[in-house]
């Protein structure tokens, strides 16, 4: 076992608080993370909170790792020590359900083990990224390429591949008309990668407090959903809208957004449940669908992807002492756009 | 203009009678159809009682019509006299949005011209199938092949093509298996169709009341929803579920019952709107569709699809002096599958 310093929620909705934690030892296929950035997830809040139901604590959040390998078990092939690594939402699965032998670990039918708030394989509460040092079997690591900075790398383990994949699922790509809803640390992303993919991109925001930011980022328009006007214009416009909000919507209104045949993929989840007309679907033909981050295969696909297309996070790099702060700012949305935490300062 | 027998409502949930209408005469690119068959869709009824909104009276409804041509206009390339011919939910669109030109003209963005129940191009209402004699521009006009008699071929113009079009566009095929959500006049072609696709078919019913005609149509499996363990033992069972029920159903349910990725496709839609919690969708990234007839090139498709592979709809051919009986029959769920109105006894 090896202590670690790590920032932890010792109850629910108590502020974090430094501590240290125990990783196991390093078995024939784990590997050793230095961890050097970990970013701040708007669900690290919800669960620290107990917002999602019953949590484990002490609470260790952190889903968007970034970290170098310094030890690995005499079993591992896949990564050496100094190896530029990250680790997202989960750090084992079942195996063997068709789910986890597709590449789709994420629906593990038995389950994932989530990176933090979550039992092991060992029987051992997991702990996640706010933290120096994590152990991970080598199948539930990614490798970050060379071209990317590992503290903008970081947030692309929950908010890139949570973006990437329905992007890449419903074809996203040139010739194709896509609304990102919501311009925060999730929205953020969707509009870099699906502007990468080559579709004309939209923003659909509250306000256009940040249209400057969107344009830069990537979009071709960005319009504010308060404006009664957005709904009469946009009317039919777009193939495909992915929703990263997760405050309650008038889904029966974006629905008309769409074109025929087109899809509104969630992401984001409201915690109560919608009213849908399913008129709203059937005439038109149309989806609506959710998604759920990726699995390893898909995300090492998103990394490389971003990597070749100078892809990171927009991040405001904080140190460790500074969380408690950026849960406010997070939920207040005051962050551009995600908040990251040197790990050198826990 | 042409005076023809036909059976109206001539108001609101008023009872059907024997009354007669003016066709217009055959403009240079019309079919004149002497109607054989007149097929009886739930939706008849609920137009005719004005249950879905204010509509136009007298009504003829039908819009499941089968019959022979008798004439054409000097313009018309498609189709020549004797030729046996269908026509389904509309009779004229805008011809020139996209939807129209894609031969997706059931969603035509200023609304396709429905066979009854709308204001014709020429300014005056549209009568439906449960008449002697009908006038259509002929590329609004279906082929009935050779192997289909035409009073179990009726029925395909609408419930034939609902069923055919999401089960085509959701992958329904060998290796896959799919529910078909309700055992009426919609359900019970679903079967059928996804028989003939090569799907395997499971029917879920509220009752297995009818479990023995759904497997000698084709169906695998038939299961009852009104027994809870139904819900237990298909857990993530499903690809596809296409459900035509229009009753209020708990979806949150039957989304449990997809696989990962999987869909379900409503061509019923309950009047009221539904809740649905939006994690059911997130976790598996599971679908939510909606689905609304087909075009003219994809109900060919479907005729030609159900005589090559012997298909036809269930029906009781009736007298159209039984129709409002027939009506009632509709609405208690007591009849197997379709009724059909022999216009020959208007």
């Amino acid at each position: 076992m090896t202590t670690v310093a790590a920032y932890a929620a010792p109850a629910a909705k108590a502020p974090l608080e430094r501590t240290t934690i125990e990783r196991r030892p390093v078995g024939e296929f784990d590997v050793l993370i230095d961890i050097k950035f970990a970013g701040i997830c708007h669900s690290d809040i919800h669960q620290a909170q107990e917002g999602w139901g019953e949590a484990i604590f002490p609470m260790v959040p952190g889903h968007e790792i970034a970290g170098i390998v310094s030890e690995v078990g005499p079993g591992v092939t896949k990564y050496k020590v100094g190896d530029r690594v990250g680790v997202g939402c989960f750090v084992d699965s079942c195996r063997e359900c068709d789910n986890c032998k597709a590449g789709q670990e994420q629906y593990c039918v038995t389950g994932s083990v989530a990176t933090y708030n979550a039992i092991g394989k060992d029987g051992e509460p997991t702990y996640g990224g706010y933290s120096q040092k994590i152990v991970v079997n080598e199948n539930y690591v990614l490798r970050i390429p060379d071209g990317l900075s590992l503290d903008v790398a970081a947030p692309l383990l929950c908010a890139g591949i949570t973006l990437y994949s329905p992007l890449k699922r419903w074809n996203a790509g040139p010739g194709k008309k896509v609304a990102i809803l919501g311009m925060g640390g999730l929205g953020h992303m969707g509009v870099k990668i699906a502007h990468a993919l080559g579709a004309e991109v939209t923003v659909l925001s509250q306000s256009l407090r940040k249209q400057e930011d969107g344009l830069k980022l990537g979009a071709d328009h960005y319009y504010a959903t308060s404006d009664p006007k957005t709904f009469q214009e946009l009317q039919g416009t777009f193939d495909l809208i992915v929703s990263t909000v997760s405050a309650p919507l008038d889904f029966n209104a974006y629905l008309t957004l769409l074109k025929t045949e087109g899809a509104l993929v969630n992401v984001g989840a409201p915690e109560e449940p919608i009213s849908l007309n399913l008129f709203s679907v059937i005439g038109g033909g149309k989806t609506l669908a959710g998604s759920m981050i990726g699995g390893i295969p898909e995300t090492q696909e998103m990394l490389d992807f971003c990597a070749a297309h100078g892809i990171g996070s927009e991040i405001e790099l904080i140190e460790a002492s500074e969380v408690n702060t950026a849960y406010e700012r997070v939920q207040s949305s005051d962050v551009r756009y995600r908040f990251v935490i040197d790990t050198a300062t826990i």
